[in-house]
């Protein structure tokens, strides 16, 4: 499904200090409530047609779907983005979700040669190169093997890799959505390695795809042997397709390219590869000409979902503000959110399970009077690192890049509740 | 959809002893490698289509769907139970899901008026009785107010009733399948409440659906101001119709069947209300005639999801051996596994988040050399207590109930693989 996020000059919404702010006070304001309107509710008095006839049955749906008044909340391409569609990629509607699993329908996808359709009987994964022991597993190989279930989240290094030189997507569907965290179910890598006995010069794995790009990247082997899976299921269920059915790399806290989907080959070997999607592409072009490579780990990061450009504020009075903040180096320690552009700063509520490497959720419970708001929102991770504005990653690391930039995002509510994607000097 | 799960008369499948049983020693075997084998398979040495050819593209799954390979892993009803299906049950595919998170789309479901198809836009909450100030909630004031995410299963009171009088039903879908573990997100009830304002003789809450069958329980004041959710959403995205969206009770370790779906009213009072589901229906009938009420909490329980009558052992050598276990109580403290019906038990190995009032995933990987195998699992929870044997269960309760059973489940796996449901004396 294709969509047109507003594009607009860079800097076009740069905004030179907070001068639209109206301030920081926030007035209590009650929640309208119906009970105190004047006139019955007739969705109240009167029977209404879903209590009136039965519904469908138990046999109608056996494998279930969203209820039809959801039909909005879908993945979304970018079309200036998508020249062509089998190699390309969509976003995670991180703006209706909530909680920390987002659901296996909407998990953002990106491949190189479209999404191969592979029956579990056919698929082979081959592990070769410097070991004792070459070995080739089916799928029921693999499934009789000691399996572990973690939750990790994965994002694109090129997630928010289009605001580099300025706000420009309107929506952290596209800003942010290049992320999903899920349960999955898989073998450790290690204990494949085991079966086939790595020899002591083997320091890089190359990981490929069985897809129409025979996709590949280099892993090393410390990571391998840390906390690798090789899974087979999200979810509680079998991958789907689009996310490498029936097998791939689960690599935690580290850029989703080196988690290779359909995977059908490890090579162990004493250098890292040098392909394609280390070398012309996931490599971060700096001021100077240079390239940092191997940028394997994610930093932390974080986002306000609501409110934002897809999910303006609608009423006065109470409402929720709600974030997802994230590390590839452990978990989340603390969020701070800021309603007024960085005068001043709160900690938000963090809720549900705090997990290694996984997307975390955040809250602040705040009302609104209609002022103008500038959000943004902090993450600090176990190691004590806290995640960095925009300009402060720009000295570091110029605009050339489309990876890695996990600088703080600023919303601008307007009186109206409109919101839009904005930055502040 | 309809299945026939095996229906034979009570008790045939019960054993006198576990006679045939080979023995308990489990010889150690390897894995069956490819590698190892003569020829080379051409599923490695040839060039696939899904190698050849591109895939699908991004634009084409906006909200996905399992991998077609996939299509027999659904919710199945069993037609001797479906009179009708709009008052009717279907069961979770256990046997073929793993960790610990049910997907929204393979929730057993269960209904007295079929699924309810309600616009959220025209959907109301009301609270009123014995309150200070009557209130009626729209959608966006209940996500208006602050929120919480927390897993919990979802157990129907009846899940394993029809094995009160014997082994019956021939899979883990059928004789542990009402049951599902999600990430709910909602406002706490007790929020609700503090809103309206309970009065002191407020004693029990009166929640009822706006389904056809408008559907009511009475709960406690006790347990609504303690952990009850009302959620709209469930694994991140909103509700599933079949699961009451827009909005549900979560009751957390309570019996399913509190957890009123299509939530329209809440009403206070001093005393139960004697409603249909607690009277006729939702009782425990002793032997001696006595009915046990409001037998609201369910007990800790295990059931092993692999190998089971659906799943059964294909290959000789390594396994895993793979389960659930849960407790309306807390947490899950230990799972005890035996494979030669009891004589020898060994503790499970627990994996993944272990979470109040949660399924908990559990495994044995083992090697099988071709014997019989009788399989158990027995649950311990936080408390200290100890899931029964069925026998145990019976000499308290009788066999007249439908509802409670925890006793523990046998699995018979013959030499060549296949499994059946049954019991030991």
């Amino acid at each position: 499904m294709s969509s047109d996020p507003k594009t607009e000059p860079l800097n076009r919404r740069r905004f030179l200090g907070a001068a639209g702010l109206a301030g920081a006070g926030l007035a209590a304001s009650a929640l309208p409530l119906r009970a105190q309107e004047a006139k019955p509710d007739p969705l109240i008095t009167e029977v209404q047609d879903w209590n009136r006839y039965l519904g469908e049955g138990v046999d109608k749906r056996p494998y279930g779907t969203p209820s039809p008044f959801e039909k909005h909340i879908v993945r979304r391409d970018v079309s200036w983005l998508t020249a062509s569609p089998d190699s390309s990629v969509n976003f995670t509607p991180l703006h209706e979700l909530d909680g920390i699993i987002t659901p296996s329908g909407l998990c953002f996808e990106r491949h190189h040669g479209g999404i191969a359709e592979i029956d579990p009987a056919n698929h082979r994964l081959m592990i070769h190169g410097l070991v004792d022991k070459p070995l080739v597993f089916t799928m029921e190989d693999i499934r009789r093997m000691p399996r572990q279930n973690h939750v990790h989240f994965l994002e694109c290094a090129a997630n928010s890799g289009m605001e580099w030189r300025g706000a420009q997507l309107n929506g952290c569907q596209f800003t942010h959505g290049m992320i999903h965290n899920v349960m999955y179910t898989g073998v450790p890598l290690k204990l494949l390695l085991a079966e086939a006995g790595l020899k002591p010069s083997a320091k890089w794995l190359m990981l490929e795809g069985a897809d129409a790009s025979g996709m590949n990247r280099s892993l090393p082997v410390e990571k391998a042997l840390d906390d690798v899976l090789i899974a087979f299921a999200m979810n509680g269920e079998a991958l789907r397709p689009e996310q490498g059915y029936p097998l791939r790399a689960v690599v935690p806290g580290w850029e989703g390219n080196i988690w290779v989907k359909w995977l059908r080959r490890i090579e162990a070997g004493d250098k890292p590869w040098q392909a394609r999607e280390e070398t012309s592409k996931y490599t971060d072009l700096l001021a100077d000409g240079r390239s940092r490579r191997y940028t394997f780990i994610m930093d932390a990061k974080s986002v306000v979902t609501n409110p934002s450009p897809q999910a303006p504020l609608k009423h006065k009075g109470r409402n929720v503000l709600s974030g997802l903040a994230w590390s590839g180096r452990g978990t989340i320690k603390r969020v701070d959110v800021t309603l007024d552009g960085g005068k001043n700063w709160q900690s938000a509520r963090i809720d549900g399970p705090v997990l290694e490497k996984s997307l975390t959720r955040f809250y602040v419970d705040f009302d609104w009077a209609g002022q103008e708001l500038l959000i943004q929102s902090r993450a600090m991770d176990s190691t004590g690192y806290v995640q960095p504005t925009k300009d402060e990653l720009r000295k570091v690391r110029g605009v050339n890049s489309i990876y890695h930039n996990n600088g703080i995002q600023t919303w601008h509510v307007r009186s109206n509740g409109e919101t839009e994607n904005v930055e502040i000097a």
